[in-house]
C-alpha cells in the first residue's frame, strides 16, 4: 500500500455500489457479500433521495431508515457541495455512493464525488453489480475488445447526422458503438438509424435489461427496415449497440 | 415479445455469466439469484477448461462435476466450431457462457458465440456481475458519460506513440480512455505514459480489483512522475484509465 500520513488513517472508505436497473429480479443484481458491508453504512451520497430510499430498502434492508443520512448532489451545480457531502468520510465514517440505477459514477454526477475522494486521500471501493452498458455489450455479440459509450446522441438535426456519420466511421474501424436514448424517443431514433446507416451495419437493441420483459434483438439495418413491430420499444429503457455485421 | 416460429419454441437459452476476477472475495462477485439458474446448467461454453472448472466450482457449486459438459472455443480459429458448440441450445437445453475472468463476450472470443446465437434465434440472457472495465471506470472518477475501452495498446514503438497521441486527443475531447496491459509490462507502460503524455492528464491505476490487495490511485501525470513506488504494480492485474484533470 502507498504510505499515508498519520492524519489520514482515520478516513472512512467510499463504497461505490451499483443498484438494480429493473423493478424486478433484484436478487439477480445484488452480490452475496454486499449486505454485511452495506447494512453498516448510514451515510449515503445519492442522486435522487426518493429513488435512493427505495434502492436502499433493497440493497441494505437491515439499515434502520430512521438512522440513514442521505446527502444528495446538487443536480444543477454538482461541483458545489461535494466536499461538504464527503464530511462523514473525512470524519472517519464509511459512506456509500449510489445512483438512481446501475453503476454509480458511470453516467451520472457521482464521478465528481469519486474525483474529490481521490484528492482527499479517501479510499474508494467499487462493488460489482449491474451496468446496462456491459449487459448490453455482452448480449450484443459485438467486438468487446474495443468499444465506445457515447451517452446520448444529439437531438439537433445537423449534429445528429454528424454524430451518426462518426459512429458509422468508427464501427467500420472495428469500434463497437453504444448509446442511450430518452425512452419516449426510442421508436423515432430506431427509424432514424434505419434511414441513415448503411444496410450492412448491425444494430442490437436491448430493452428492459435484467427485468421481466427483457428483450434483446440484433439485426442488420437492412433487416430492421423490414421489422414492423417497433412499438415494443416504445417508452421502455433501451440500450443501443452498433457494430459490424461481418466480424 | 417478438413472434417466433413454432420450431423455435424448443430452443434453449444462452446464459452469459460473469465470473469472479480475483481469487478472493467471491461472494462480492456473485449475485444472490444466480445459483438457482446456474446449478441447473450442465452444458458450458468456456475459454480455458481448467480455469472454467475452478470458476464453476464457485458459481455453480451444486452442479455435479461428472455431469458437466464443457465446450471450449478454438482459441486460434474461434469461428470454426461455434455452430457445433451451440448444439445443446439448438436441441433445447440451456447453456452457460463464461470466460476466464469477468464478463463473457466483452474482451474475449465469446462474442462470436453470442452473435451466432442471435443468428440462430437463440435467446441470450446477460447476468450482472464483475467487469474490471466498469469497476475501474467507477473508481476513477472520470467522465463516465463518454468513454472508450481500447483493449491492449500496441507494443510496437511507432504505433504505440501514435496510439498514445490519439488517446490524448480523445481525452482532451472529453472521452475517458481505458486500456489493459500484460501484467509483466505494467511498470514499463506506466513509465512510458509518464514520458509521453502531458502533465495535466490524469491517470488512474486500479489493480487487483475486487481482491484482497485492491489498490486504486488517481494522480496527474505530473504527480506520477514524482511517484517512486511503481513496483506495487509489477505483475498484478491493472486497468489503466486516463482522463482530464480539470473536469
Amino acid at each position: 500500500m502507498e504510505t499515508r500520513g498519520k492524519d489520514m488513517k482515520s478516513l472512512g472508505c467510499l463504497h461505490l455500489i451499483p443498484v438494480p436497473i429493473s423493478d424486478h429480479n433484484h436478487d439477480n443484481s445484488i452480490s452475496i457479500g454486499l449486505s454485511d458491508t452495506v447494512n453498516d453504512i448510514l451515510d449515503w451520497i445519492v442522486e435522487t433521495p426518493k429513488t435512493a430510499r427505495a434502492q436502499l430498502k433493497i440493497i441494505a434492508p437491515k439499515t434502520p431508515v430512521s438512522e440513514q443520512r442521505l446527502y444528495s448532489l446538487n443536480k444543477h451545480k454538482p461541483q458545489e457541495n461535494i466536499k461538504e457531502i464527503l464530511k462523514p468520510c473525512i470524519n472517519g465514517l464509511d459512506m456509500g455512493l449510489i445512483s438512481d440505477a446501475g453503476a454509480p459514477g458511470v453516467a451520472d454526477p457521482g464521478s465528481l464525488v469519486v474525483k474529490k475522494a481521490h484528492q482527499l486521500g479517501i479510499t474508494v471501493k467499487p462493488w460489482a453489480g449491474p451496468s446496462s452498458i456491459v449487459l448490453g455489450l455482452m448480449a450484443s455479440g459485438f467486438n468487446g475488445q474495443n468499444f465506445t459509450f457515447n451517452g446520448y446522441i444529439s437531438i439537433k438535426r445537423t449534429e445528429r447526422k454528424n454524430d451518426l456519420l462518426k459512429l458509422e466511421r468508427d464501427i467500420r474501424n472495428g469500434i463497437t458503438q453504444i448509446f442511450i436514448e430518452t425512452p419516449y424517443r426510442n421508436m423515432q431514433t430506431i427509424k432514424y438509424l434505419c434511414s441513415t446507416l448503411s444496410n450492412d451495419i448491425d444494430l442490437c437493441l436491448a430493452s428492459n435489461l435484467n427485468g421481466e420483459n427483457e428483450l434483446i434483438l440484433r439485426k442488420s439495418i437492412s433487416d430492421w427496415k423490414k421489422f414492423n413491430n417497433f412499438e415494443i420499444f416504445h417508452k421502455v429503457p433501451v440500450i443501443f449497440i452498433l457494430g459490424r455485421s461481418n466480424e
